[in-house]
C-alpha cells in the first residue's frame, strides 16, 4: 500500500505549486490529483487485485476545482480494479490482512538523494495489523530501473519533443540576448506544441564564463547574464510529459560559428559520448564508460596544448585523475519519472558509490543491462576552483601547460547530454538534436533538421531523418 | 530574528523546485538563495542594526553553484549594517540580548490561510536567552498591508508588465487553440520581455463552460479543453517579479465578438468594478464594495432575464445574498508578496470573517486606508452546483426564471479582475487591460494599445494612454 503527500503549501500563505504526483505513486497508478492512497492485493489464487482510494470531496468543491470524479468516473479513467473513498479504506483492507498475509507499507531511503520516503500514517484498524516495511521500496526500486515498452516509447517522445525545443531555442539565439530568454523559448515551444506544462527540472541557460558553473540556473544564479558574441552557449533543459521527463544539453557559438579553440573542446565532448556509445550494451559497467568519455576530454585537452602529455598514456592520465578536473560531475544518471532516477546504488552492496572528483557524484556504477535508460552527458569545463586546485598539486601539474590553461580561464565550457536507452545488443540514442560541428553550424544558420542524411550516425540517434 | 526554509525536496527525490524566497523574509531582506537568516537590532540609543547571517559554504560549491560571495560582497548587495555567517549567530547576537531586552522571534499564523509560520529552531546558546514569539509575527504583518512608494512602484510595474502578457495572448486566440496554448503565450510573453521567470500562481485559461470552475488550472484540471468558436474565454495570469505579484484576469470572446448574451453578462462585471472604484477610499468597508458589486451583477441578471425583480429593489436581492450564487468567491483580497497577501483579518477581533455564500470567501472585511492595495474582481458564472442549489431554495426561486437559467448552464462565465491601489482620496488601477466590450473587441482584432484616447475613464487606468 502506498500514500502519497498532499499539497505542499509555501510556508504561511496559501501558494501552492502546481501539484506534481509523487514518482513512485505515478509510477503504479498514473493519478494526477493529490489526496489518493492505493493498494494492490496478492490474493491466494495468485491473481492480483489492484484498489484506489480517492477523498471524499465536499460538493462545493466542484464549484471551485470542477466536476467531482465518481469512483466509477475514476475506475474508468485508470483501469484499475475497484475504487473506494479514501474512508473505507479500513474497511476494505482489513479483512484481507490474515495472519498468513501483511500489510506491506512503502517505506525508504533513496540512495542517491539521502531523501527519505516516510511511512504512511495509517488509519487506527489498520494500524495493529502485521506490516512489512522493508520489502516494497527496494523492490519497486528495482521495477523502476527497468523501463517497460510503454515507458520506452514515453522516454522516446520526451526526448524527441525535447530536442525539437532545444532547435528551436538554439536557431533563436543571438549576441546580445539575455540567457533566461533562451529558458523562455525553449519552455514556450514544449509547452505550446506538446503541452509540457512544466520541465522535469530547472533550466540551465549558461552563456560565456557561466558553463562553468555546474548547476547555473538557480535563485542564486538565474540565468541573468547578457550573451556576447563570441560566446559558447550551454543550455541544460529538458521538458516534463506525464511525468517522464528528458534531460539534453546542447552546447553552441552564440554567433553560429565556432572557434578553433571551441571546436577542438565540443568535438572532444562529442567523441566521449561516442566512445560511451560505442561500448554501451549490456553487461559493460558504467564506471568503465566514465572513464572512457575522460580519455575523450584528455585527448581534447591534448590538441588544445593544455595537457601535456609526456610519458604517460591517456589510460595513465585518466587513473591519475587528472580529466576530472575539467568534468568534475558524473558522466550520466538514471531517468524517467524523475530525472535523477532511482535505484543507481541498489541495496545489498554489489555497486558501492566510488570517492574522487567525478566519481564521487556519478549516479550509478551498475553493469548495463537491457531497458536501462540513461543520461549520457560529458563536459569540458574551466573552472577557476578546478584549475586551483589543480596548480596546486605538484604531481599533476607538471602534466599542464599552466599558461595555456590559465589563458583559457572564464571561457566557460561545453557539455552534450543525451537520453540513451541500453538494448539487447547496444543502446539507442532518443535524443535527436544536431551533435557535429557541421550539423550545429547548419542549424543555427538556419538550415533543415532534420537533415536529409544522417553524418553522424555514430551518435545512433533513432529514426532521426523521419522525426 | 527571522529564518526562512531551505530547498523543498519532492518526496524521496533530489528533485528541487526553483526556491523561492518566504515572502516576510524577503520583506525584510530580499535575499534571493535559501539558508540566510537576520536579525534586526533596536538599539538602545534608538538606532537600529539591520544583520545578515550568510551560510558558510564549501570551497567546491563554487564547482556546482558559482561564485561563493563573501560577507563583503553580501553587505554590498543588500545595503545592511553587518553581514556574518550563520554560525556566528549565536556570539554575535548572545551580548545583544541584556536582562532588559528580549530575542523577538518569528511565528504566528495566518488568518487567512491558517498555515502557521513555524519557529525557528534556535542555536544552543541563544536558546535559553529570553525571547517574546508573539510580537513580531502581527507586528510585520500589519507593515505588509501598507505599500511603500517602493512597493507601490513594483506594484504599478508588475501590473503593467502582466496587462501587456494579457493583451499578447488575447491577441493570439482563436477557436481550435487549446487552452494550455494560452497559458504558454502569456508566461513566455512575461519572461521573455520583462523577465519574470515565475508566475505568481498557477494560470487559468478557462474556456467554454470551464469559468464555472473558479480554481481551473490545477492538475486535476490542467487547462487542457480545446476552445470552441462562440466561447467566453476566462484567463487569470499574473506575473511576478522581484517576489511582487500581479492578479490580473481578462475576459473575452474566442473569436473576437461578443454575443448578446455575453455582451450583457460581460458589461454587468464591468459595472460591478466600476462601481467599486467609485466607492473605494479610505474609510470605505471592502464588505460594501463587495455587496455593491452584487448588485451590478443582479442588474445584469435582471437585463438578461434570469433574475426576475418582483416586489424587490436590488438592495433587497442583494441582502438575501441572491447574487452570490452567480458569484460565490469574494471580491478580492490584499495582494502584494503573496497573491493572496496578509493582513486581511487582524487579530484582534474589530474585522471578523462572515459567514455566507461569497462572504465567507471574502479575504479582508476591513476599512479601506491609503496605500492598500487590493484586487478588485468581481465575476458572474453559470455553475451547475450553485445553480442546482438555488433552484432548491423555495425562497429565492421565485425570483428566478428558471428555464432562461437552465438555459446557461455551461456557458461559463465572466471575471474581470484589477490590482487597485488605495490612494488619500479614491483609488489608482495599475492593470492596464481592455475592459470596455468596445476596447476588447478593438484590440482582439488588431487595433492598436494603448489606445489612442482613454474611452472608459471610469477604470481609473493611471498611465493608460503612456504605458
Amino acid at each position: 500500500m502506498f500514500t502519497l503527500y498532499m499539497y505542499l503549501r509555501r510556508y504561511d500563505t496559501d501558494h501552492e505549486n502546481l501539484f506534481r504526483q509523487e514518482s513512485y505513486f505515478h509510477y503504479l497508478f498514473g493519478v494526477k490529483e493529490p489526496g489518493f492512497w492505493g493498494s494492490i492485493t496478492l490474493n491466494a489464487d495468485g491473481t492480483t487485485t489492484t484498489t484506489l482510494f480517492c477523498p471524499r470531496l465536499p460538493a462545493e468543491y466542484a464549484v471551485w476545482m470542477g466536476k467531482i470524479l465518481t469512483p466509477a468516473d475514476i475506475k474508468d479513467i485508470h483501469d484499475v480494479d475497484e475504487v473506494f473513498y479514501v474512508d473505507e479504506m479500513e474497511a476494505t483492507l482489513e479483512p484481507r490482512v490474515t495472519a498468513a498475509s501483511s500489510l506491506l507499507l512503502m517505506t525508504g531511503t533513496n540512495t542517491d538523494s539521502s531523501s527519505t520516503y516516510p511511512l504512511p500514517a495509517l488509519p487506527p484498524t489498520l494500524s495493529p495489523l502485521p506490516t512489512d516495511t522493508t520489502t516494497l521500496f527496494p523492490l519497486l526500486q528495482n521495477c523502476r530501473v527497468y523501463k517497460s515498452p510503454e515507458e520506452l516509447s514515453l522516454m522516446k517522445h520526451v526526448s524527441k519533443l525535447s530536442s525539437l525545443s532545444h532547435i528551436y531555442t538554439m536557431r533563436e539565439c543571438k549576441p546580445g540576448m539575455m540567457e533566461y530568454q533562451l529558458e523562455s523559448l525553449f519552455n514556450h515551444h514544449s509547452y505550446y506544441n506538446f503541452g509540457c506544462r512544466v520541465a522535469g527540472y530547472t533550466g540551465i541557460c549558461a552563456c560565456g564564463p557561466n558553463p562553468a558553473v555546474l548547476h547555473y540556473g538557480h535563485a542564486g544564479a538565474p540565468n541573468d547574464g547578457v550573451i556576447k558574441d563570441g560566446d559558447m552557449c550551454m543550455l541544460d533543459m529538458g521538458s516534463e510529459y506525464c511525468c517522464y521527463g528528458a534531460d539534453i544539453s546542447c552546447s553552441f557559438p552564440a554567433n553560429g560559428k565556432f572557434t578553433a579553440d571551441q571546436k577542438v573542446v565540443y568535438k572532444a565532448v562529442l567523441a566521449a559520448q561516442v566512445a560511451v556509445y560505442d561500448m554501451l550494451k549490456p553487461g559493460t559497467n558504467y564506471l568503465d564508460c566514465h572513464k572512457a568519455a575522460e580519455g575523450e576530454i584528455l585527448k581534447g585537452l591534448i590538441e588544445l596544448g593544455v595537457v601535456v602529455q609526456k610519458d604517460k598514456t591517456v589510460k595513465e592520465l585518466v587513473d591519475m585523475r587528472l580529466a576530472a578536473h575539467w568534468m568534475p560531475h558524473g558522466l550520466g544518471h538514471f531517468i524517467g519519472i524523475d530525472t535523477h532516477d532511482v535505484g543507481g546504488y541498489p541495496d545489498g552492496g554489489k555497486y558501492q558509490r566510488q570517492t574522487g572528483i567525478g566519481l564521487k557524484s556519478l549516479r550509478t556504477a551498475r553493469d548495463m543491462e537491457e531497458n536501462m535508460v540513461l543520461t549520457v552527458e560529458p563536459g569540458c569545463y574551466f573552472i577557476d576552483h578546478m584549475i586551483d586546485k589543480l596548480l596546486a598539486d605538484d604531481e599533476l601539474k607538471q602534466y599542464v601547460n599552466v599558461d595555456r590553461l590559465n589563458g583559457l580561464r572564464g571561457t566557460g565550457g561545453v557539455r552534450l547530454e543525451d537520453v540513451v536507452a541500453v538494448t539487447a545488443t547496444g543502446c539507442v540514442n532518443y535524443t535527436l538534436a544536431p551533435r557535429g560541428v557541421d550539423e550545429v553550424e547548419m542549424v543555427m544558420g538556419g538550415g533543415k533538421w532534420p537533415p536529409v542524411k544522417d553524418n553522424h550516425p555514430e551518435c545512433r540517434r533513432e529514426g532521426l531523418l523521419n522525426m
